[in-house]
């Protein structure tokens, strides 16, 4: 018999032709000859509850007095039965059995996951089991959902999917803290006479023959992609040795990060707007059961700030208005940890008040000051701020970062003079302006971030399948 | 005015409201006062032909004198104007240009693009402009189009996207040589008193606080999930540190890994089966233009066996089978290099004599001796062979490889004292049978090879935006 899945199972109709479902028991309870238990095949959030009634003629046969110990919370089951409309009022049907199968037992002296609740911390040591709860189930699921938006929405506008390279020998990045990547035998190096190595390390020796390392950013690869393709975004794993043990970060992580062409920060803006509306929406609609467990266990209200940011239109504003904004509410008794003043980074204080006393919603904060912005940002007429722009989101702060980019030879260089980036090293990306420049735009983002904020997970780690974080890359 | 791609304008009617294109230009010519040029934007390998009348006062307007000698190839440019039919043969429309601006020059005299045909060796030192060339727009475009087939796919099927960690400090892998992942310093280990290393590298120094390498594979940490979620996939970069300086292998390249619970090996090989036709389909009619010039240009005649495939039957046999198939060849006078016999790998030649000698038409070999496949591959009855699957199609040989997992405790552990491997090591990839045990199955394929397949692109750096092969990792 052909089995269904649990969520078919649960939207389809009380009826007399037979189903089968597979999947791995959550909850067992007994009442005289009644048994009572449900699955779950991670298809969806709910478990389908299974009755068998030991008393009648069927119900022994479906269950043997001597299986009745091995369904045990965590064992998989194959279950046929019939749908019968259920009493109770979790659920729309259960399935009446006419045949059990245990296929693998999960005894409960030894199986970690029990019934009880399980703080995240401990959850993170069974990594290889916490799938297999509710609120891990939901943040996959969740995230997937998320990960085809993403998909979605550009490939709809005509982008293409690039895969920009992990391991890079470009010295050129500078956006965080590398890992190196090597083959060179490091037990024979440190145990190797030191004046042979007077001169350094001999990379002609190593697997790329020059000190190679994880990539911080596909953005510059991407750029060469977008001046010959117009439109290209990459969606793949980056890296930060940053030693921060924080429920924010994450040594590797997924971003996604699109590059347009013929493009400027105005169209960038309604670009990255669309992107985080088309992703919310996509999940508001489709991960409805989901999104209630996160609204109700994780993150109250969270259904709610969503469906705001999709409805709202996003506040423009320059870097300097948002100082003054600031300045206004310092005028007015707000007080701040960090004085806001022009030329300095807004802070995450600063980010809150914005979005959630001044604008009420999601702001895009767009020509910063050019010293604290990296050096290919785009620089304005007044010589002093540049075209990048961030948004901010309430609760969150910043989600997305970007700029139109510096396609003008001639100032591009003259940017990476006054920050002493060596021409040499950076010979392909000046080509772009070389050739052909055009104007062109990008952003970026952190895809764990976006499901934090989706889904109100508090730590980082627990929205990515194996987490990676100083001193821990188990599994 | 909004700018239309030239993808769009090409199939749009001729009329008289004004469009705008933007692009870089592909060739030029004059004729008199007639100036021709080819604009390319990366939406389609077409470019759109720009017609100028310099002879007309709105001719004379549209393109100053003074930027003519401007208009080279791989100069970007914005033309407004009308969509006209045209009389050439090559297109539907032109489009007569009312305006032209040159946005960014591309002096001939250092472009190194220019109109002739490059090679492919040459066309890699310059990895940042080939995405500009007919031959990398196009694979860049079907490359995106079979992603997004791999996702829909799957997707369809209700699987979950489960993005597998990169880095791994797990000594469990052991499919291939690998890259190790550090952040400790190499100049300073090699200029440091040797005694110091007497006990080794001290890795609670590092990163992680142990050994870290770059992952081979998602497999064992997609199984996690599939005995959770049921059905999941990876999509996402792998490593290998083999030092294999060939057309067939890259150092960083992505590979997809499904995983199955409740599904054995006939199901596998339904699943991988439907993966390669649905994937051939999507290319074959959503990348009609693509794909005609790989036929014309780089593979002829391969539209007609990707259509064949599609077409076909998968012939399912086993590797017992394949072996008698060899030697009855080898009696009927087909010579192989490498004689085949029981129990050695089917080699290359092997491969290519039963998809196009015996069975017209890919094949799936089962039942593998257990000496020559992993150990995680469910052992059969017989003791002997193991419920491996490899797909070998036509002209390529392996392209997808496969198995029903061992899920039986026992007999799991037994397999790896044969082969000596530490249980300890393995113990959360042993949890899963040790706890809800299920069937499951799943496969691996490299999706650069399947890219060379599909386009018939014969070096597989040439179907990679970077590729990272030994002294290689430019860009």
């Amino acid at each position: 018999m052909k089995r269904t899945r649990v969520k078919e199972l649960l939207s389809s109709s009380p009826g007399t032709t037979p189903v089968s479902a597979k999947g791995w028991i959550r909850t067992k309870r007994e009442s005289k000859d009644l048994v009572f238990f449900e699955i779950n095949d991670g298809s969806c959030l709910s478990a389908i509850q299974v009755v068998v009634d030991r008393s009648t003629a069927e119900g022994a046969q479906a269950l043997a007095k001597s299986d009745l110990p091995r369904l045990q919370t965590g064992a998989s089951v194959a279950v046929e039965g019939t749908l019968v409309e259920s009493p109770g009022k979790n659920q729309a049907v259960e399935l009446h059995a006419t045949s059990i199968q245990v296929i693998g037992e999960a005894p409960s002296d030894s199986y970690p996951l029990q019934k009880k609740r399980h703080s995240f911390e401990f959850l993170r040591e069974i990594a290889h089991l916490r799938p297999r709860t509710n609120t891990f189930g939901a943040v996959m699921r969740v995230r997937n959902r998320m990960a085809m938006a993403i998909h979605e929405y550009f490939q709809q506008l005509g982008f293409t999917w690039v895969h920009t390279p992990i391991i890079t020998a470009s010295d050129a990045e500078g956006a965080g803290e590398m890992f190196q990547v090597t083959t060179l035998p490091l037990e024979k190096i440190a145990k190797a006479d030191p004046s042979r190595f007077k001169e350094g390390i001999d990379y002609s020796r190593d697997f790329f023959g020059k000190p190679s390392y994880l990539t911080v950013s596909g953005q510059l690869n991407a750029e060469i992609f977008a001046t010959a393709l117009d439109r290209v975004y990459t969606f793949g794993p980056t890296f930060r040795a940053e030693n921060s043990n924080t429920s924010r970060h994450l040594a590797e992580f997924w971003m996604i990060e699109p590059e347009v062409a013929f493009c400027d920060i105005s169209c960038n803006m309604d670009l990255a707007e669309g992107f985080l509306k088309h992703v919310l929406q996509a999940v508001l609609r489709d991960c409805a059961e989901d999104m209630a467990f996160f609204d109700a266990r994780i993150q109250p209200g969270i259904l709610n700030q969503l469906q705001e940011v999709v409805d709202s239109t996003f506040t423009r504003i320059t870097y300097t208005q948002a100082i003054a904004d600031l300045e206004a509410g310092m005028a007015r008794g707000v007080s701040f940890d960090y004085k806001p003043s022009w030329g300095a980074d807004l802070q995450s204080e600063h980010e809150k008040y914005l979005t959630e006393e001044v604008y009420h919603g999601p702001v895009i904060v767009t020509d910063y000051p050019k010293e604290i912005k990296a050096f290919y940002m785009k620089l304005n007429e007044d010589g002093k701020t540049v075209r990048g722009m961030d948004i901010l989101v309430p609760r969150l702060g910043e989600i997305i970062g970007g700029s139109e980019r510096e396609e003008r030879l001639d100032v591009l260089e003259a940017r990476m003079k006054e920050l002493s980036l060596d021409p040499q090293d950076y010979w392909w990306y000046l080509d772009l302006r070389r050739f052909g420049t055009v104007p062109h735009s990008g952003f970026g983002l952190g895809f764990e971030r976006l499901i934090q904020y989706v889904t109100g997970m508090q730590n980082i780690r627990d929205v990515i399948p194996f987490p990676r974080t100083p001193k821990n890359a188990e599994f």
